[in-house]
Parts: C-alpha cells; sequence; structure tokens
C-alpha cells in the first residue's frame, strides 16, 4: 500500500496496524504538479524527472520499498528515500512553510490600496502561485504538520523583521549582506537539485518560440 | 527624459531641478522582465502584455506623459498612471515586500536540514524565484522605498504569526477560513489584472506540446 499525502509521519504511525497481515505500508510523496486541481489540468509527463520521496515504514519489506520506488521511476521520478519524521521536518521547509508564507503575504495584501493590484507582474505571480492552491486542503496538511511546521515559521519571522530593522536603518552593506546569504543558500539547493523544467518554466515563450524555429 | 527605476518618489523630487529648461521627467516603471540579468536573457516580447507604470511628475506638460505611455505601448505593453508616491507604495506591495518575503525565507532556509535541498519542487522554485534576484540591486531599491515597504512587511509579519497561532492551536475552521481570505484576495488581482503570459509560462511543456503538435 502506498499513498501521495504531504504528511507522512501519522499515517506511518496508525497504518501498519491497520494493515492485513503480508501487506505493507510504504509513503510516497511526488514533488510535483502545481496549485490547480482535477483531472483537465493532468499531463502525461508530471513526473518526469520530478522528486519522489519514498517513506520507508519501520517494518516494511525492503522489496516493498523497492516495488513503490520501481512504480515512481518508471513514471520518470527520481526517488530518493526518507523515514517519515525526516519526510515531514524536511518537507516542511521546502514545500509546507513556503505555502504558509505565501498564504500569510496574499491574506495581508488585502489590505493593499485596490489600485495596486493592477500592477501584478510576473514576479508576483509566481511567488504568489502556491496560494492559490485549495485553502481546505492546505489547513489540512498544515495542521497535520504542524509540529515541524511552527519552528521553521518562527525562524523566517525573525529573518523578516532582521531584514526590515535593517531597511528601517538604511544599513545597505548588511542589506547586501542578507540578500546575499539568501540567495546563497538557493544556489546550494539548485546543486543539489537542479530544475528539471528549468527550460520551459523559465521561459515559456522563448521555448515554444525555439520548438516554432526548430519545427 | 524617463527612466525604468523600482522607486519613484526620490527621483521626481531632485531630477526637475537638474534637468534643462524645457525637457520634463515623466519615470516609467514596465512591471516585466526577470532574476536573470543581461542581454543574453533579452526577448523581443519582453513588454508584450506587461503593465507599464508612468509616473506622472508634478508639473510635467501633458505631452510629455503621453509620449512616454505612446512608447511603452509601441512596445505592446498597457500603460497606467500613478503619481511617484502612489507608484511606490503600490509597488511596495507587489513587487518590493515579496522580494524582502522572499529573500527573509531563503535565508532562513539556510538552517534546514542539508537534505531538505534535494526535495525543491515547482512550488519551491516559483516561490523562491525572485529571491534569486541580483543582491545589491535589490538591497538598494528595498532601502530606497523603505517607508513604504516598511508598513506591508509589518502586516505580513502579523499575518505569519496569526496563522503560526491557528495552525499550533490544532484550528481548522480558522485556517481554512485564513487561508480562503488569502486566495480571494489574489482572485481579485486576477480580476483585475489578469496574466498576459499564463497559458505559457504556467506549463510551459504543455504549450510546447500544443506548438509541436500544431507545427
Amino acid at each position: 500500500v502506498t499513498d501521495v499525502g504531504s504528511v507522512k509521519a501519522p499515517l506511518a504511525e496508525t497504518l501498519p496496524g491497520l494493515l492485513p497481515p503480508r501487506v505493507a505500508y510504504v509513503g510516497s510523496h511526488p514533488m510535483a504538479g502545481s496549485h490547480e486541481r482535477g483531472a483537465e489540468h493532468a499531463r502525461p509527463d508530471l513526473f518526469v524527472g520530478a522528486v519522489c520521496i519514498v517513506a520507508e515504514t519501520v517494518g516494511a519489506p525492503p522489496g516493498a520499498v523497492e516495488r513503490v520506488e520501481g512504480f515512481w521511476r518508471s513514471l520518470g521520478a527520481r526517488t530518493v528515500r526518507r523515514d517519515p519524521a525526516a519526510h515531514d521536518r524536511e518537507v516542511a521547509w521546502m514545500s509546507h512553510v513556503p505555502h504558509a508564507v505565501a498564504f500569510a503575504f496574499a491574506r495581508a495584501l488585502g489590505e493593499a490600496p485596490e489600485g495596486a493590484r493592477e500592477l501584478a507582474g510576473p514576479g508576483f505571480r509566481d511567488f504568489t502561485r502556491i496560494a492559490r492552491s485549495d485553502p481546505e486542503l492546505w489547513a489540512e496538511i498544515l495542521i497535520a504538520n504542524g509540529k515541524a511546521v511552527a519552528g521553521p515559521i518562527a525562524r523566517v519571522a525573525e529573518r523578516l523583521a532582521e531584514l526590515a530593522r535593517t531597511l528601517e536603518a538604511g544599513d545597505a552593506d548588511t542589506a547586501v549582506r542578507l540578500l546575499g546569504e539568501a540567495r546563497a543558500s538557493l544556489d546550494r539547493a539548485d546543486d543539489i537539485s537542479p530544475d528539471p523544467g528549468a527550460k520551459t518554466r523559465k521561459s515559456g515563450r522563448k521555448a515554444r518560440e525555439e520548438t516554432e524555429n526548430n519545427a
């Protein structure tokens, strides 16, 4: 048995006791998809090049883990193994906290001057895209992983306060250092996990033009 | 004279006094481009469908404003007029604060478990893209617009703290309401300012496939 939920530890604790003998539970979590829901947004290549985390439940036979990995690889995904608690901690940083922060920003935007919304550009749209996700689904995910999410949210709040103080003081040297550290942290993520869709996603139009020229 | 800087009020205050007689200053700010720099990322259609704010400096003759608007329209942009102070307030919400928040998140990410970076998915990449912008340029922009940026950053911090408390309390109903309000705020932005590149940017691969099928 596998699943594609965003939080693993609670399931890994309860599910094995509920399964019939000789049926193993191994969680999966493909890092793919968008804020869109429904079959009309399906894509045959959704998992090609995507990372899929396979959660090794304690006591699951190695054969079951390999079978689940094989399934995701057959769809083109790159699998990585994590124990369920590590999955929840790491996904908090890479998915849940970004969603929480994007939702918090979008809600604050309710207080912006009405005319501001007319000025949305591509940076705004990319930054807020994940806050267009389904509110009920995401409330559930964020609460289910509340323990792992709380610490990182507090860290982001501290970093934001630090940046705000620096800007208020007009301290350009410190501001450059803080933003430089932020960027270095992302560069490290790129080194470890290069974006499989970089070419098409970064410049959809350009990619299309190139295709047109080649066609 | 025009410019494409991200902050308008300081320039609108100083520049007109420095210009020769009969030369007017009218600021421009096209909401287009990406975190990339350099001529190798140039695109002939960069401004097609993009919003370009034209800052009406006090005392600039109407003809000068229209001439600047005409220039941007000839590149395919949709122009909107703002006075320089309104520009700075509104762009703080739509561009500067998102950058500050994305930078703060990326810097906090320095404390994530090293393995987390291996799990980057498309949501993470879109959310953090603007934090890959040039640190020196952005330190300058954020400090130059420090006054307009401070309030919205404080509001985002409050909204984030509110969400964190709700998640900690496991209050699902309130969480759904908060996230729903966030999403409604974005839906309003979409109504006012639809994404000109939605088709190509949202699903670069899909767009490319369609092109291939049509070619």
